[in-house]
């Protein structure tokens, strides 16, 4: 035990640069907080290294120093637990924690702060890096938004005011129009609001809806920043595992909210089936609970029908509208960077929309909304929609071509019918070999990224990877497979 | 009773189209979340006209129905109370509040239900309408910000990614370079952290520090959407009376937050005293409090030396910094249109802000952090502020003279030293004549705002206005304080 430990004190001090450290607070605070009662499992060590993107002999470490301090106990061959004896809030031979370095903060901030930390940011440079979520400048149709920018700076208003908080009414009602002939999706434009990006969305909606302790159905695995949004405001995550015809929804447990991705389910790729989305909307009618329909990249159809989204199944209760949030991005279609996103809300909610987006931050900025509703009433839009699918389409061949060039029968790839990205599962590389291949590739100038971190519990028993294509040329991605294939071929021998 | 009652319908039917009922809905709100347990006084009638902007006739209506359905009591000559029989979430003759309109939210989103609804936004065509955080179309900087956002559309990074939470490192820089010159205020860049406008500065302050029940000290009267965040997550919030020299630091109760405006108070203009301020951080280290130095107008000063910030005389403790959270904005110096403020927080809150920002919406826009940064490093952006300042002392001249020359003694004007707005104390009005004033100056194209919504509680037993300038010129600032003048010559007869 001695020796091991040493052996992970040193790596910690040599490899992790203080990750070590940041994962012991962490727990500190997430039992501190209560998030963790006494009994609680904590995550294998394989989870919680690829969660904050360290080696498990860290993770191993710094559970090691939790048991010597008393916060966590192990028995012979299981999994570590939280201390049976630690109530929340203890002193005695609990050190206080130094939440954020010393600053007292809110139940939130000390939440926040036990969530794993933003991964390190994508670089310049790279041979591919098959990061989920970027997007290639090359598609940005600039010359149109530079006309839609221009022109918009050149016809300001006489005078400089706030805006309206559910968002500009030409961009709302661009979005009406849009939204119906893209998606079959009604709703008045006065549903519609606007957003700083998707996550704004998720995170309004979260605080509208969920008081701590609330329980929230989220797939798993699934988009780890929503979770991470219903952890920090104390909610209770039910994580409920995905198929191939997306959330597996019979026998949902009773929850005030459910975070969906139907069109495409983030990662693995499945399309919520038809069914389902009635045993949904039924259970989410019987429990009272809300759906947030996060139609993140329904735009990115290939060979496959449009799948109607949720919340065109929804039935209004009354004339308050139906269960579903729905939620849109220009993140895939134009750029993260923009930061514009759009709820649909049901009719009833539309107030508490708009006066929760006041509060957080009066409203969108003008510019990006203003072009954005020029560029779609011109058609410049939907035209640059259809070159984009176009030129992703083209990355996605060459992707499933690569793969099956250099991998042939080693991989399974998984959710590729749709959307930026696929899953890609590794037959031949076991899960203790899942954060060796990620340095190395990472080495060699190839970032792949595992599913790993998306699982709120446990983590599958094979090794997966999400690999986006969007931000990457076709040439870089072939490049990229071939570099990670040179990889697993140097290890096999 | 029966007629007066009967008056109050008439004219809410008529007159107020729907305000009772929302009204009504309110204060059911706030009793059904518990924020006025039994016994609590509620707002006088003028108060609650004045913060909703309906007439007290009204007012009074909703005050009889609630009677009627057993929410509220009143004895004798004295103010409408919560009924002392009345626990938090009672069934019997309480009748179910429909929170936002049948939909189930968080305590969160019932709380900001039962707030005041947001004003009727301005509109254009008015001969003048002084409403305060307008700025004119006409002093924007067209061409530098144009050049400034063509320059960043023409060199996009090769790869559309998320950015850093905390805002762009080129902005921060600047940011950083900035506030030492102008405000004489030290940190690193790396403390800067760009939020979208002052108001999400105080929304993820606030969620980051106040949990429900804790106390924040706001300035009596004082900015009222600063208010409305707190009082939407179940903060208690303690009104300090401030005078010519700002808030009265002598005696603050403890709390976790007092939020102020040291450089020039919202809305008497006072600048908090240098007794004052080591009375104040004196008093947060003792309670271990933080400060929110809101410096939403430091910018516009006529004829008075700098203040410099509150934030210069905070002392650090130890590595983590100290108590004062400083917030900016590009609101008053560019255009409020465009979301775009700064937050410069203790380094030992770096990384709860960040994560905090990530969470609420990835980052700040793009293409204005480069552009805003562009403009500061190129030095446009200090002169554009020496020309607005210059053309805003030539409106807060025609203001002060016009008001002088219409009125002459039957006005006392507070806090002209600084900032874009003053407010205007009218002798000659009574506190009952105040909503029919605001009516009838509004009919004649007259936009004018009353210092009274921005109490918390109580009322100034004297009709002051903030008349803000910024988004007049000259000539209607002229002719708008003419009408007015008129209005109450009328009056008079």
């Amino acid at each position: 035990m001695t020796s091991f430990r040493q052996f992970g004190w040193a790596s910690w001090m040599g490899e992790a640069a203080g990750f070590g450290q940041r994962i012991v607070a962490s727990i500190r605070q997430r039992i501190e907080a209560g998030l963790d009662g006494p009994g609680a499992a904590l995550p294998s060590t394989r989870a919680l290294a690829a969660e904050w993107g360290v080696s498990r002999t860290t993770v191993t470490a710094a559970y090691e120093q939790l048991i010597a301090e008393g916060y966590l106990e192990v028995r012979q061959g299981s999994r570590a637990r939280v201390a049976a004896g630690l109530a929340r809030g203890t002193g005695g031979r609990v050190a206080q924690p130094s939440a954020a370095g010393g600053a007292r903060l809110s139940a939130f901030g000390r939440r926040l702060a036990a969530l794993p930390p933003a991964p390190a940011p994508g670089v310049d440079g790279l041979v591919a890096d098959f990061r989920y979520g970027e997007v290639s400048a090359r598609d940005f149709p600039k010359l149109a938004w530079r006309k839609a920018v221009t022109a918009a700076l050149l016809r300001p208003p006489a005078i400089l005011r706030y805006g309206d908080a559910a968002g500009s009414p030409a961009l709302r009602q661009a979005l009406q129009g849009y939204l119906w002939r893209a998606r079959g999706l009604r709703c008045s434009a006065g549903q519609v609001i606007i957003v700083n990006g998707s996550q704004q969305g998720i995170d309004l909606a979260a605080r509208l809806l969920l008081d701590p302790g609330d329980g929230v159905v989220m797939e798993e695995p699934g988009y780890a920043l929503a979770r991470q949004v219903f952890e920090a405001l104390g909610a209770s995550v039910i994580p409920v595992p995905v198929d191939a015809e997306g959330l597996r929804t019979a026998g949902l447990p009773p929850a005030r909210l459910a975070y969906t991705t139907p069109s495409h389910q983030f990662p693995l790729g499945g399309v919520l089936s038809a069914a389902r989305r009635r045993e949904l909307l039924a259970w989410a009618a019987r429990v009272d609970a809300r759906v947030i329909e996060d139609d993140y990249d329904s735009e990115y159809r290939y060979d496959i029908a449009p799948v109607p989204p949720l919340q065109a199944m929804d039935e209004p209760i009354g004339d308050q509208g139906g269960r579903v949030i729905y939620l849109g991005t220009a993140s895939k279609t134009l750029s993260p960077t923009l930061r514009l996103g759009w709820l649909v809300v049901p009719p009833g909610l539309v107030e508490a929309f708009a006066r929760a987006k006041r509060l957080a931050d009066r409203h969108a900025p003008w510019l990006e909304q203003e072009a954005l509703a020029a560029l779609i009433e011109g058609g410049a839009y939907e035209r640059h929609i259809r070159r984009a699918r176009r030129l992703n389409g083209e990355r996605r061949a060459a992707l499933l071509a690569a793969l099956s060039r250099h991998f042939g029968d080693s991989v399974v790839v998984e959710g590729a019918e749709a959307g930026l990205h696929v899953v890609v599962w590794l037959l031949d590389v076991t899960p203790d070999q899942e954060a060796a291949l990620v340095k190395a590739a990472r080495a060699a100038g190839v970032g792949v990224h595992p599913v790993t971190p998306l699982h709120a519990t446990g983590v599958p028993g094979r090794v997966g990877l999400v690999m986006g294509y969007a931000g990457v040329e076709v040439a870089a991605i072939e490049r990229g497979v071939e570099v990670l294939a040179g990889i697993l071929r140097g290890w096999r021998g």
